[in-house]
């Protein structure tokens, strides 16, 4: 089981260390550490437990440290920044697992842009050494990427030449979108395995600026104030402990306080139930919810792979749910309120690129209100029990919007999710504006366009058992692409870009002959002997 | 071999008839004239060899009646619109043949697309029978579609369901992003073999109107005479006829009047020079010349997947093509003049699209200005010759802007090459702009930006060479991804979603078990088994 919950007592590749405003985080890979048996994690080289850590110190940096306004991100390697993504893992992984991996590297190097933007923690790549492949693509994550000029440091992107796969890890998108490198030297750059140095890496804008050895240290400190002093982060605040999830595995699914997950393993499906807040919680509940939703979306992409459906339940009480999102609403100028709300936004969008079917089922004692309404809108097809079962002397089910449904979570695309929904129907957003706050019943919330249909008892088992089933019936891999496309209307954004496009070819070569066949490059890197690539174009 | 030329006269699959402004293109499929030995082409299902008669109809259309102004079409057979691609020919052919013939259909919709909005030559769809798959995606690319409303008639994407593949030739894009079709009801829809048909093809936007049986021939024609009405074409007009090209075949090459192109199959390589006008043909040259690239690039295209990389020349006078230019720029009002520019470019779009390399040398005696000079702005690289050769009495290579490069050519991404490739340069595009006319040398040229690199002769061959060499080794596939992401920098527009994450995504299924492996779903269809699916996410 790959686990995702970690913290810096633990870790093994990575050192936190504080100085005022300025945390530095040191990358020290330690090459027995790796994952996968047999994989030495030499030159700061990683796998997913590397980047697992990494992306809870991201994490941790934000909530715990509310002081910190600049991170600078360095190698504890004599003359190596960091090798990127290991080869031999690469070599050894399922496709699955390969895809899982670039995504996942993908969301934490996004949640540092997010810092940066959002949060007022503004990255600082400092480059002593050679930084190659996902090394340098970690590095143009950061605000600004200083490069030590000693003649042997440097930037590269040497996957194509070196071994005929893709940059992946948003590499191609963010020299072409966000350092906006001329097409052409790009194309130059990417053919060159060892890369570009020196004063050419600032012309080209492969980094911000270079540094000669005897200055670097100053010149660190103080481009490292510098961006302290752009930032927005409050002052005096004391951060919060991001303690340890209370999760319990089991064999038929997994369990937190607030995230239920049961496996029907002969429906090929997870059953996921949020639970609203008890009393007195609040805050504290929108924080638990999203680290423990975050957590077992993660859980089931990497250990579940043949769950191929997630159904997603709520239950609890609605009015409670509003009442939290009036405080997101009302304190969002409160750092921490703030942080929960941008942690929500990332898990959304979590959801929104897991390769899973999401189904969500709205039923009386649910509580799909503003924060949790927008799984209804993430959801692929969201279905709405109509009226009581008989006998059931409870309310029937209701959907309410509130305020953060309209900008507080915006997707990858830029947009809110019922601005995707309704990008055909501007009046039917309108509508639903009109109406937050109300409690939406079935016959509302289907007239609204909010869900796909309205079930009543007569036929509410059979036509989801059956919608159920037949989604488990269809091909993996078809419903894995066409959710990739129907997701993300609209417009397209640096990060719809990377999952989109650099991301489906990278899927795309990882199931080529020429990277992973017995004679592709993965499969001979490092035995001495060439690969053998298809010489056909397509 | 595959040929692209075709004509009315031998149209095996399409029949084409005019009343007055009104054209009408009927499909009637022949189902024994597959490109596919063995392949029966029944209820209008249909390969390439299908479309390429679809792609002439579309550009004749264009040329040789400037007179219609809206395009009807329908189907020749009863019962049936359209079934999409034909699944038997889809699982005969390779994994290259699959991409390309999407690739192509894709351009072909793409084009009906431009005439409707650039050519004032409006498309109507009218479906009587299934629109399936392709079907409907082709139904798609028209501005309006009508549905008659026989409780059989309908249209579905079923490819998904039936096959565990994508609609492919842009229909989830199309869905998404054109009709913008509400992304759960596009998910039902999706799912959904048998299609929708009626009044909820309507509501769901799927079709903008349904007819029924009785008022079908009426409305159709008050339809179309109201899409006439919006129309701006020209009044008494006289078409051209797009006479067959002149084109010699040849075991090393291929050569049209225009376009010579030879093929070095031990460098992998195609070199392909383009001439510039002689004396007195102006706007036939420029007309002729599009069509012999065009028709060039499609022939390395499906008939040489071998030679990866091509690479640019031109030969001839700059002067006369400024002048070109210079008519195509002062005469845009003119039909003719427009539709030739409009065909370039499609052209260039199409070059850009293809994946191939393209590495453009810019020698003495050539002639890269103006329009021609996109040519090197499509290029992945362009090298400049600086000087002359000793004893080599000509002029040195120079690069000419035209007004044609700021605004005649976008890409799919909306932006003219220029603009995407000083993205981060806006005065690189001012300083570009500000020498429009001049003579630019090698110097001049790499100082602005314009090429990669300038050699003299003492480094050109050696340094052009060996660049050849290099790019010739490297995986074909590696190259493919890599350039589809470093050639569209900035906005994405629903074309290039359509190239980038819908064909990424469906090239990337035309690759899994679960459709091509030998129980994957092309492999037994229509053999009575179940195709059996990998059941692991990914």
């Amino acid at each position: 089981m790959i686990d995702f919950q970690t913290d810096p007592g633990r870790y093994r590749h990575w050192r936190l260390s504080f100085d005022g405003p300025v945390a530095t985080l040191t990358m020290d890979v330690d090459p027995e550490a790796s994952l996968f048996e047999g994989c030495e994690l030499k030159l700061n080289s990683y796998d997913l437990g590397v980047d697992i850590e990494l992306a809870d110190a991201v994490q941790r940096l934000r909530f715990e440290h509310p002081e910190v306004r600049c991170v600078v991100l360095r190698s504890g390697k004599e003359g190596v920044f960091c090798a990127g993504a290991n080869i031999r893992m690469l070599a050894k992984a399922s496709h699955g697992h390969k895809v899982n991996f670039c995504k996942f590297t993908n969301e934490t190097r996004l949640a540092i842009e997010d810092a940066c933007a959002n949060s007022g923690q503004h990255w600082l790549a400092a480059i002593s050494g050679s930084a190659a492949g996902g090394g340098y693509e970690l590095a143009m994550a950061a605000d600004h990427i200083m490069l030590i000029d000693d003649r042997r440091s440097g930037v590269a992107l040497p996957e194509m030449p070196l071994l005929g796969v893709l940059p992946g890890t948003g590499g191609l998108t963010r020299l072409t979108d966000k350092r906006m490198v001329r097409r052409d030297r790009a194309d130059v750059f990417c053919s060159t395995e060892e890369g570009v140095r020196g004063r050419r890496a600032v012309e080209w804008r492969l980094v911000d600026e270079i540094v000669p050895p005897s200055a670097w240290e100053a010149k660190l400190r103080e481009r490292a104030l510098a961006l302290c002093a752009r930032s927005d982060r409050p002052i005096g605040e004391t951060g919060i402990a991001l303690a340890p999830l209370q999760r319990e595995l089991l064999s038929g699914g997994v369990t937190y306080s607030h995230v239920r997950v049961t496996f029907d393993r002969a429906g090929r499906r997870a059953e996921l139930t949020v639970l609203g807040p008890g009393r007195a919680s609040g805050l504290d509940w929108a924080l638990l919810l999203a680290r423990e939703l975050d957590d077992a979306i993660l859980h089931l992409r990497l250990n579940e792979p043949t769950l191929g459906l997630i159904v997603l339940r709520s239950e609890g009480d609605a009015a409670a749910v509003l009442a939290v999102d009036a405080l997101l609403d009302a304190q969002k100028d409160d750092w921490l309120v703030w942080e929960v709300r941008l942690l929500w936004k990332r898990v959304l969008k979590r959801i929104d690129m897991t390769s899973r079917s999401l189904i969500a089922l709205i039923e009386p004692g649910s509580c799909f209100a503003g924060t949790l309404a927008e799984l209804l809108f993430a959801a692929d097809r969201s279905v709405m029990f109509a009226g009581t079962r008989a006998g059931d002397n409870g309310a029937p089910a209701r959907i309410h919007l509130s305020a953060l449904n309209f900008g507080a979570y915006p997707m990858g695309n830029g947009l809110t999710r019922l601005a995707t929904r309704f990008l055909g129907e501007p009046d039917s957003f309108a509508q639903a504006r009109a109406r937050v706050g109300e409690a939406l019943a079935a016959e509302d919330a289907d007239e609204l366009g909010l869900v796909t249909a309205a079930y009543d008892e007569t036929d509410w088992d059979d036509d989801v058992r059956l919608m159920l089933e037949e989604r488990a019936s269809f091909s993996a891999d078809a419903l894995t692409a066409m959710e990739a496309n129907l997701r993300f209307a609209g417009p397209e954004t640096m990060e719809t870009r990377i999952f989109g496009r650099l991301t489906a070819w990278q899927n795309w070569v990882f199931q080529r002959p020429s990277a992973v066949g017995e004679e592709g490059s993965l499969k001979r890197y490092g035995s001495g002997l060439r690969p053998n690539y298809d010489t056909q174009r397509v």
